[in-house]
């Protein structure tokens, strides 16, 4: 009897062996077993220190015209597996150096019926797991159409998300914090309205998607290196807590036209029990190509001011002229029109900007509202909107950068398309040519309303492939791109680093459209942020906007402190002062953390982390060496309790330390602060209270004896 | 009694009068009477020598998301009539100077409830009428989308028409010769399959429709001037007979998106009793703009030979390699691959048909196949399928323009697009400056296969704005154009004579898969031909394909001397000898009419037509003076009398007639034919045998007494 029972196990593991495969990360952390189902579907599971943290999880892809898909009646024809450890130094980032390690297998099945192969290739790293699909070359699988990509991840249970509706067109929704269950009762409320939007489902959201089960780990889900397919959203199975990847799809309803060899976008699951992991992991940058740039010599970091947030709120326009309801490029005479006296990009007033751009130490002022067109600009499917090269008559292109160069700043270019993304498309090069003439390097694009074509979406495989497009040209024009109302960015500016920043997610121009949450600026980065830098655009002074615009009544939900701390928590190699000078000029004393906060980084410490609640991270700038922090808080007031350690030992600095002060509030007092020096050295300690919506900045100067006397030491 | 019938009869006609207006043409042989009905609905009758001929036929346009829409509760608020009389030369064409003269009645219509305007513009000349939609720029309509133009031509009976299936993707259908009310039962049949179609209505068919009443009425339906609007296609409610316009519906299913000022294109109803004015008639390019190339010079009709037919009929391909089963441009590496040994565009092979074309006094040769990715071109939904730039590794792409201009003879360039727009309006400046660097001046372009982006359609607003920017460049860089599967052209050639030609509709190629109506050729005057030349690729002299190609056993529908009618009957200034030289070199003496043929005309004299049986016609060439015959016939093998009163009275001519044998039919024996010489004057008449699918052509040299001795007497 032992010995069958014997002989049976071993059967039954062998058995077990075959349609089994496991794959551990480096540190032993993670376990990710790979299985066939008995009628060939694939699935994995996903196990973080011993725990299962996404159950058996379906894989494949649904094919148009085709009965099988690509669903199942697979079987393992290949297993390889490999280990990979290499560290690389991206152009900019949080830190100088990125280690790249994981364990990798790659599953190659093959379908009995159809003859036809497909990979799925998995890289288990010691901050989670990525996989993607690949399609070889191969006679019997040479070009398919996805009617849906059939990936799941299955939950453990009813997590709380932070999460936005899943929509085609738009990220710019505040995070709902809500159990999985309680979705589809709060999706109307999560929707508000947009110049562009499409939903798809009650129980859509969007990646990168932040959860946290009731045992307190933290699961990530998001996509890494989407090029050339369409973008991923979820969709939940709110009885069983399974998601499932939602492609968006073509004007045929398609969702992804595909030609072998080609290999789907990477889906990620990042997991730990600490949420500093999650915003510090680097694994969607891991998953892309190394960089494609030979030359990146030309790729700075930039901070910036702009003729943009008197527009935002309402105080200027956009637009020259009001004789006019509608205009047509090159036809229109805009010579003869009357100046409506409100239009903010004259030459007079960017002279401001520069000025006090250059007098505080900026690199550049943006320009919108610039060129011809913004009359009448949106919501009406324009095709010929805008053509990127004629100023308006009160904007002198040549005087301008002539005055700007001069006091050793440049202007940024905008190239809002409207989402006409055929007509950007036929003026790109010109208008990259006329950039390089005038001198500028950076540019930052638009797509403010529907794509045209009609019924392609802002995330469909078609206007994916344009982003990538336009990413890829400027980097022949040596032009750095910071894409905005773009699909959100899945660590693709690993290859291509002039790809500087992104909006693509609820910026701050919302606090002039109403408001955001207060606790936005906690959730980002674990969401947003994860595939690349956003140009939030911080650094509001005055958050009653009817301050700068009667009209406005929004209230900016933030206080002073936030504002200076977000240049260290959202990090960007792109970093706006985005209020109005006279603005900055009220509050100098604090304008100074702007001024001297840096911009790139060799190092970063996340010190705590709750998503929604709070996070607090220390930043090492990459040429002087010097040390920043930032606090950002939520919706409860509390004391942020951190320690220095990650100052030099031995070493003694002078820390200043801009928090809000006791009244500090973000709806009743915003701009209630303090500004107070202190020794700090790596043994110090800080308990510091932060308000709603509030915060602290920290700059750090390194001092001797003599620098020290009289301040008091933490 | 009587003051009081009197008195309301005043009151009746003074009413009539201000609801109804009237316009007359020039000579009188037309009434058009515009009217508003009592709801304010806007209505056009027309009336040919007292006749009517179209109904009240109702205007106006629906709107989307737009109640009143632009249907009704109009008023006449301005009326403006003039006359026009102006004579133009055209670059290229049936004729040297063109006559345009009208008589014009612009009705300014106000809707109270909107305050909106929207003028009818008529223009009434001696074939007929155009009236097109104008919207001014007015406040109160700025940005529309049109749901559905709802123009009507309502018909007086149930008369015979000459049609294709409504469709948003191709004309490349054989035409149906039945009564209004057989369209629905023969519809089915009527549609044969293509790479890119889609039908819209059981009724649906395109313009330009071809009708002939039972009194013996000719009426044609079509449009001019298609520019940043729909294509208009017809709907018939076949229960009463009217036409309604249908446009062509964009990714989300609107039908224009417009913004004021703007207008429609014309819609154009000619009417005669005799057929011969409706293929004379030059009113779809009156209706145009005048010619906007300030230089013209660069603009030469061609007379081509071209590495097409062999491709076509299957003997070589277009393709380089059976390697791979799909390509990826840029990384494919071709110079590994192997040649299939049927590669059509090698050098050697393109050498040939270049000797072939000087020797025989030919201006150029087209070449397809010479370019990387036809491997897999199409059927896709390919993004990136063509680069316009790079050549198979047999096709030297210098050394072929310098030995073909070294003998006189440019190639023509040809860029298919696979359907995939943007990618084409990607590469086309840079194909083009390679067209210049190479001293090609001409270009054919395609769309075989969907259009990408999905949900677009070969005739929608967004894809003929591609065709007129592409025709707008091409004449940017003096490269004249000729694009297949294109929208059919409306007149637009008069603005831009570089758009020398257009397939966009069925050509010869269908001859090779699997044969055209005996009669096709006598109906394409009809139709296609009304809004410019068509690239129809005569002159096959093998009928059956499987002598060229084993596997290919079709047959072309046509006789040899039906062939050499069309370089007359087709008027076109670009004309293609299609068979392959050794074809030719089997019949020299009838292949001696093609290379005599003159492409270019001061003058076009329609002798006899009948749409669908028969059409004769003589022009005399504009730089010669030379006169040329051509005559095709249909199903019924028939006696074609003629007189040649169009020669020059008191002048002797030696007529060289290329004619059908006795023995000659379409099927059975295409190859038979005779060449007879006879002497004609002015009062020479000819009554001349025509085989079913047959025809006759005749070249006229001024003669001598010398010269005609001996030869007979007409």
């Amino acid at each position: 009897m032992k010995k069958i029972i014997f002989c049976l196990s071993v059967c039954l593991t062998l058995f077990v062996f075959v349609h089994t495969q496991t794959l551990q990360s480096p540190g032993g952390r993670f376990t990710m077993v790979f299985a066939l189902e008995s009628d060939g579907t694939p699935n994995y599971t996903l196990s973080y220190k011993g725990r299962v943290v996404i159950k058996p999880s379906k894989l494949g892809l649904e094919l148009k015209n085709d009965k099988q898909s690509l669903l199942n009646g697979f079987e393992i024809t290949k297993i390889d597996t490999s280990s990979f450890d290499e560290t690389w130094k991206p152009v900019w980032g949080e830190v100088a150096t990125i280690r790249n390690h994981y364990n990798q297998m790659a599953v190659t099945l093959g379908q009995k019926e159809t003859g036809r192969q497909m990979i799925i290739r998995f890289r288990l790293f010691d901050d989670g797991l990525g996989f993607r699909y690949e399609f070889p070359s191969q006679k019997n699988l040479v070009y398919f159409v996805i009617k849906e990509e059939r990936t799941q991840f299955a939950m453990t249970g009813d997590h709380t998300a932070f999460w936005i509706a899943g929509d085609y067109d738009t990220q710019e929704y505040d995070y709902t914090e809500s159990k999985l269950s309680e979705i589809r009762g709060l999706m109307s409320k999560a929707i508000t309205s947009n110049a562009s939007q499409m939903q798809f489902s009650p129980t859509g959201v969007q990646t990168a998607l932040m959860m946290k089960t009731g045992d307190g780990l933290y699961i990530n889900l998001h996509e890494a290196a989407l090029i050339n397919y369409s973008c991923m959203s979820l969709n939940l199975d709110d009885k069983n807590f399974i998601f499932q990847s939602w492609l968006t799809p073509d004007g045929n309803g398609d969702k992804g036209n595909i030609q072998t060899p080609s290999t789907s976008p990477w889906r990620t699951i990042i997991v730990s029990d600490d949420a500093r992991d999650i915003v510090a992991s680097k694994m969607t940058y891991n998953l892309n190509e190394p960089c494609k740039l030979e030359n990146t010599s030309w790729i700075k970091p930039v901070k910036y001011m702009g003729v943009w947030w008197e527009m935002i709120t309402g105080k200027s326009t956009w637009s020259y002229t009001n004789d006019y309801p509608a205009v047509e490029l090159g036809v229109t005479d805009y010579s003869k029109a009357a100046p409506n006296g409100k239009h903010g990009a004259t030459t007079a007033n960017v002279k401001k900007y520069i000025d006090f751009a250059a007098q505080n130490g900026f690199d550049a002022v943006l320009v919108e509202g610039w060129n011809i067109g913004w009359e009448d600009w949106f919501g009406h499917s324009k095709d010929h909107v805008f053509d990127f090269i004629t100023p308006y008559p009160d904007f002198h292109l040549q005087e301008l950068n002539e005055y700007a160069h001069s006091k050793g700043i440049k202007l940024i270019m905008h190239h809002e398309t409207s989402g006409s993304v055929r007509n950007y498309e036929r003026y790109i090069d010109t208008a990259f040519k006329l950039m390089k003439q005038y001198g500028y390097d950076a540019v930052k694009t638009g797509y403010v309303g529907n794509i045209l074509p009609a019924g392609e979406h802002h995330y469909s495989q078609w206007t994916v492939n344009h982003y990538q497009y336009t990413v890829e040209k400027a980097a022949q024009y040596h032009i750095m791109l910071n894409g905005h109302e773009a699909v959100r960015p899945t660590g693709i500016a690993r290859t291509y680093p002039n790809l500087i920043g992104n909006e693509s997610a609820r910026g701050t121009e919302f606090q002039a459209f109403g408001g955001s949450h207060a606790n936005h600026v906690t959730i980002l980065p674990f969401t947003r942020l994860l595939g690349g830098p956003m140009d939030y655009t911080p650094g509001i002074f005055e958050m009653d906007i009817s301050k700068i615009n009667p009209s406005n009544r929004s209230h900016a939900n933030t206080t002073i402190a936030n504002q200076l701390a977000l240049y260290v928590t959202m990090y960007s190699p792109l970093q706006m002062a985005a209020d109005l000078p006279e603005n900055y000029n009220r509050f100098p004393d604090a304008f100074q953390f702007i001024k001297d906060v840096a911009i790139d980084w060799q190092d970063s410490r996340y010190l705590e982390a709750e998503p929604g609640y709070y996070l607090t991270v220390a930043r090492k700038a990459k040429t002087t060496g010097k040390w920043f922090l930032g606090s950002v808080n939520g919706y409860n007031a509390r004391i942020s309790n951190i320690s220095f350690d990650f100052l030099e030992t031995g070493k003694t600095y002078i820390a200043t330390v801009y928090a809000d002060a006791k009244d500090a509030d973000y709806k009743m007092k915003p701009q209630s602060y303090t500004i107070r020096k202190v020794v700090v050295t790596s043994k110090s300690k800080l308990a510091q209270p932060c308000a709603a919506g509030g915060g602290y900045a920290i700059s750090f100067v390194e001092a001797d004896k003599t620098q020290t006397k009289g301040l008091k030491k933490l």
